[in-house]
């Protein structure tokens, strides 16, 4: 099981939820943050912003829906502009449900 | 040392700190979020709710502590019925405290 | 790649940043979460609090930026009191750029 964490801009979420549906991936669990990427937030005429508002969203995903959940990432999140936001993968050793117990 | 990560119904919040603090587990942290599990949201009559309120708590224990962190998890966050949520565990490969410096 | 996980002080948030942007690291994501470390809150007079506000900033950074990362942190967070909160390391088996692709 791999633990899938994506940040990325708030006015895609809509289209990430709906690539990842596409994709059969409905569990899911998001978070308004803040932050940056490496181009250190962005400037708009004389004015910059350090730090923007993100949505982070974290997916558990089978190991067989890895490519699944990282193509729909990208295709809904991607504007063709910096701060498009980026995609982490992590292991995840265990994973319960609280209800039955079962351990995947 | 463990990273031991739930998301559950945010109405079980205290049922599932008094069980942490019973098994001697004081320190987390906790932020509110949105999400759904696999069975896609609620249905309530004609009305679906898509999306849902849930409760991520997170938590860094010793090895020897994994199992109470999760019995004491799933005892406090169970109510029979789906959207307990559920529980993921990760590795962490180091642990700081920032005012001593010392390496867990 | 690794990703680093602080809870801190809120009040010491700008004192991070700078001590991160000083050592060449601005990518992050901050987070207002609550929580508590294994002192249980802090005990003010008569009054106890349990919970206490907290910031977490989640950084990936190159192996070679680790302990720049680390230090920076603890340079920015400590006050020499307790409650300055942890610093946990996850490594991270993949990262990549929405817009592009690139795998690193």
């Amino acid at each position: 099981m791999l633990m899938i964490r994506t940040v990325i801009r708030p006015e895609r979420e809509n289209e990430v939820m709906k690539a990842l549906e596409k994709s059969g991936i409905y569990a899911m669990t998001k978070i308004p943050v803040l932050g940056r990427g490496r181009q250190r937030g962005i400037q708009v005429g004389r004015v910059s912003y350090d730090i923007l508002a993100k949505l982070m969203i974290i997916l558990f995903v089978e190991d067989a829906d890895y490519e699944k959940a990282i193509q729909a990432i990208e295709c809904g999140a991607d504007t063709g502009h910096p701060g498009d936001g980026r995609i982490f993968v992590q292991s995840v050793s265990e994973s319960y449900s609280v209800r039955t117990g079962v351990k995947e």
